[in-house]
């Protein structure tokens, strides 16, 4: 017999742990659902990710206000201290954040029989907009068809489709309309499709087309830490912070030919997206922000980040698992603008305390070197 | 009182369920580590994120050979059916991987007076390579110090270490070494220290320079599918499969300026991850991978794929978790190496299933089309 | 005295040639220019470049219909010899073109107080988009704003201007409109201008922003290469031609990190600025173009190119120079539209030929190894 | 009769003259070589391109130290004396610049049987190094096989040479190795033979690959130029010019997804390289570079560039003919080595005049903002 063919997670594990010797009990331990979740084919229990909280964050933004703490799943040592430390540093101006919705994107490709036939395609497509809304409409009460580009390149014609797709991250009911979309296309221009999904999307690849024209939601928060908490939070200087910015977030990533000029934004993306049940995939997107630092003239350090391809939801996906309710509870909210917005706020601690730490690595040594 | 204040998981969600009006029964409930994981601060208790298995895939590599279950651990509907599929398609010929350790990397940045300073100081560096590969060694015993370069911009001299970190994935004990090489580097050359990671690593963000020299384990995984079971097992023909590939995988991620040539390495990377205790922000390098296709003379459809940027290991982090280690116990492995070879194999499975799904979205389409 | 105090191109050049112990009388021999050209300083004479011509190549497209010879000046040996095998070869169906102006862009960056400020600047920019064309429209006759976006990151806003500029290139005519819209923003919204022109443009780099969004004007060119002609003309096949091309424009490209999806567009861009008076810098948008190949279900080959990113025009800058004039009226035109349509038609010939040689160079030596 | 039957420049610029009703009488005067060049197919005479000299530059460096004049030859206005302003500004305290040859590159790409069968392939090729470097030198007295890469990705192999051409820029003797090369690891390894040139080398198009392990020649420049000569050559601040250089060539260049985190790098490459007969297209190798500003503790600013992908050589192709000869005779050099230190320190002088201008734009305006 099969694994594929038992019924429950129960059965599963059991002719796993028989077939090859092991113990699940923890697998099973670790099940909090009831019932089975069924997009998660031959499922034989649950894996465990340690979840804790860094805050509370002062956040002021377009979707949200107030007192935050940041839930964060993760098995990396230190992160949720040092997001914390951060919160703790940022916390006398708090943070301000802003979100816009760019919208999920999902982007076809079609072959067409001629450049002429690409540029008539490309133009139906063009003229047809409010037809082309109406009918994504037709597939889901909760998707809108925002906007609509089109890239000829021989004789591939790539549309990338942006949709509100609401409370959910979206890239299923994307992927519904998009399909439903290129029929009728393909009908009324003869191009034919290839697939409903060919990598202009950009869907978990880095990309410089999500970076440049954003996907999901883009992110943007910043703040100021006085000179003094710097030094008595932060444990370092404005100049040393500077310096290390500049260095690694700029200069080395350029060096590096990468698409992130930042610290570590996907830790914190990664961490908060385990925690509330986003697509672990779409870490991705979140690694390709950027974080930027100034001196003020009164001596404080800026520091902004901005995260140009955030794929969340509130609603969907791993979002409606028990653990991962229970820790967007925490955040007090059902609407992924403002889960973006903290989001945002989460990463800022984030790159603020590594910064810091690296160059406080620094001044230890110094330290210890003048102490001999 | 603080939440920080709290001393155990229990008081702390208790804590935070009073504070906010929630109720974080099942994180708690989720949470089967007896004892505190202690690098997670403020922990509250755990998320729980489903299990399933795909497989049996049969793989032969450089330090695995027989029929594997894979674990993955997802919110996302289908991912482990897709992965299943694929196996499925791939069994009769067996999938043949590789695996190179290039080793983690840590990026370094000091600061040099002038470009002959900085001349200099590559030179020290070069020719004291063994005395650094020793003291590397004096801070840990699982450590080697495999290869160094440097790179030279302005004032900065950027450092890129290559570790062998045995069976850690080794990015802690990479920092650790790097910061006592570069103690010994500024010493000795007079270049000042400005981080010990300058993003010349390049940790958690996609850059080219770990896709072109590799970091962590470099992995291949290849098979060939029948034209008989293209059709039978994916339905879909190798024409089809083929016409996607080319479209989305090459043509599209070329014009999204995506550093990523594939369909959706980083689903299996992350599911993959996550089951087995991995750094989730490590699916960043896991999506920069390349999938190629060739049609063969005998009308049988290859199918290879290469991921330069894979960071596992066994041992610390989440790798010692409860759950994490039953996930692993399913693939018989302690040795990080064959974790790669069986990921490598699991992305190739997931690869040929969403691109045939792909496929199979027209033909189904096309049929409908013709049955009216 | 210095060479700066010299009036004449005579005297600097007989002056380097007493302190320098040279010769420079061809040089002085190349001048065909009565006058000095003004904006060369410092001038002693000219180079010569060789000019040839490839073709007549048949070009049907938006603004060009008929035969044309394409003017090529370069020291490279064999590159107007392998246009016009090209040429020859597109011959029998013609070359379809299409060119759209996207606008030269100018990108100043402009630093703000805060976030807030940030996006009431991006407010005031988008509603008073009506003032700012007309205020454009004043600093020069020939110059329309066509577009504008704003990108904000940290305390920099950044702006990207498209204009029309009519039969010229427009670098700078676009950098006087830009600076005078940025003085009009900076007094509106308190933004303080940091810089004209900051690396969003993008000008004379190869930039994803450039080949995703277009800059100057996009291009296009396709042709259908019949299977006898391929192997009459080009001594090679439709196969092989197809395979080189996928395994070197597409996977090797995509292995390199490159922007670059072809095989040379930079070679026959570099020869037709020369040519016609360009700026030569401007060869580097030239290269970030893509070919795409395809097999015809009638065993003919097809070809096309994309060149996203060319700048070119008609007038100013070095096009009103004797031996440049003279060489684009070979061409018969005063719009840069066209001349943009010629060389992408120039472009693919010269594409299809290196192809086309690249497979001859197996072929043949396969015959070698045949013959013995 | 067709314009390819003719014999001399004479009878076919008289031949195109009446056919398009057309004067090439400059194109004919332009002409200095008497013999044709033989490689310009085609060839109807040439075009002038004004040459002017920037300097003199006070240059130290690996190969090369006293002052000199940079012949530039360009039709851009301004770019002469913009480089002659920023020679001065550095005149004080020179320019140190430094060169290594990493050699020209050529990337062949063969196609395996398996995994395997790449595996073995590289390790032949690995194994017989010293073989391939014999059999190299037989296809040349002046070439030398200094380096060999591989990359396998599905049945692809590509193959990175890199050779040491002597005093030519080398790629056609590249080729010709390079194919020597792999028709012998063809016979041994029974790989086939796709193409000599598979885009792993990286030529003409911008790559990352070319910028991390360099192309050609790595050139370096930097120079310090006191507060004072800030102030009065250059008419602006320390301060201005580093924020100019910050917002642009790091922040915007990141933003932009470009490969160039300079200013006008190309500007300086393009005008060096047509004054002395350099390929035009290995333009796109010297847009890729960085420019790298420092304030340094005295109040003096540090500049530096670098150069990863500068493709020069002084004999071969257009060096030979007799205008790029006299203009090169204005360096003094035979070496290609010292021709790209002296383009370096072009590029610095270029850079720094340029990001210059760009602040003291803003400062006119200050001044007139106050004068109000």
């Amino acid at each position: 017999m099969k694994i594929g063919e038992y019924k429950t997670i129960e059965e599963r594990s059991r002719f796993l742990e028989k077939k090859l010797s092991i113990s699940l009990t923890n697998v099973r331990k670790a099940t909090v659902d009831e019932d089975e979740v069924v997009h998660c084919e031959n499922r034989i229990g649950s894996i465990s990710i340690p979840l804790g909280v860094a805050g509370p964050l002062s956040i002021k933004g377009e979707t949200v206000k107030g007192e935050y703490f940041i839930p964060l799943a993760t098995t990396e040592g230190a992160l949720v201290a040092s997001v914390n430390r951060g919160a703790k540093a940022c916390f006398e101006k708090g943070v301000i954040t802003s979100v816009e919705r760019v919208g999920v994107t999902r982007g076809p490709v079609l072959k067409v029989d001629s450049l002429i036939h690409a540029k008539k395609t490309e133009k139906w497509i063009w003229e047809n907009r409010a037809v082309l809304s109406r009918e994504a409409e037709t597939t889901s009460h909760h998707i809108k068809l925002v906007d609509v580009e089109v890239k000829i390149v021989g004789l591939y014609l790539f549309i990338r489709f942006y949709f509100d797709s609401d409370r959910a991250m979206g890239m299923n009911m994307a992927t519904i309309a998009s399909q439903h979309l290129i029929e009728i296309i393909e009908k009324k221009t003869k191009a034919r499709i290839i697939s409903v999904a060919g990598n202009y999307d950009v869907d978990k690849k880095p990309a410089w087309l999500n970076s440049i024209k954003g996907r999901g939601f883009v992110v943007r928060a910043e703040t100021i830490i006085s000179k003094k908490n710097v030094e008595l939070i932060l444990k370092t200087t404005v100049e040393k912070i500077y310096e290390i910015w500049k260095a690694k977030c700029l200069i080395g990533s350029a060096l590096s030919g990468s698409m992130g000029f930042n610290a570590h934004h996907a830790n914190i993306v990664a961490a908060f997206f385990a925690a509330t049940g986003q697509d672990l995939a779409h870490v991705v997107g979140g690694s390709v922000g950027m974080t930027i630092l100034d001196t003020l003239p009164d001596g404080s350090l800026y520091m902004g980040v901005y995260l140009p391809d955030i794929m969340v939801g509130t609603i969907g996906g791993g979002t409606g698992l028990k653990t991962q309710c229970e820790a967007r509870s925490i955040l007090k909210t059902d609407s992924p603008l403002t889960l973006a917005e903290l989001l945002g706020a989460g990463v800022l601690a984030g790159e603020l305390s590594l910064l810091a730490s690296l160059s406080e690595g620094t001044l230890a040594r110094a330290h210890k070197a003048l102490g001999r």
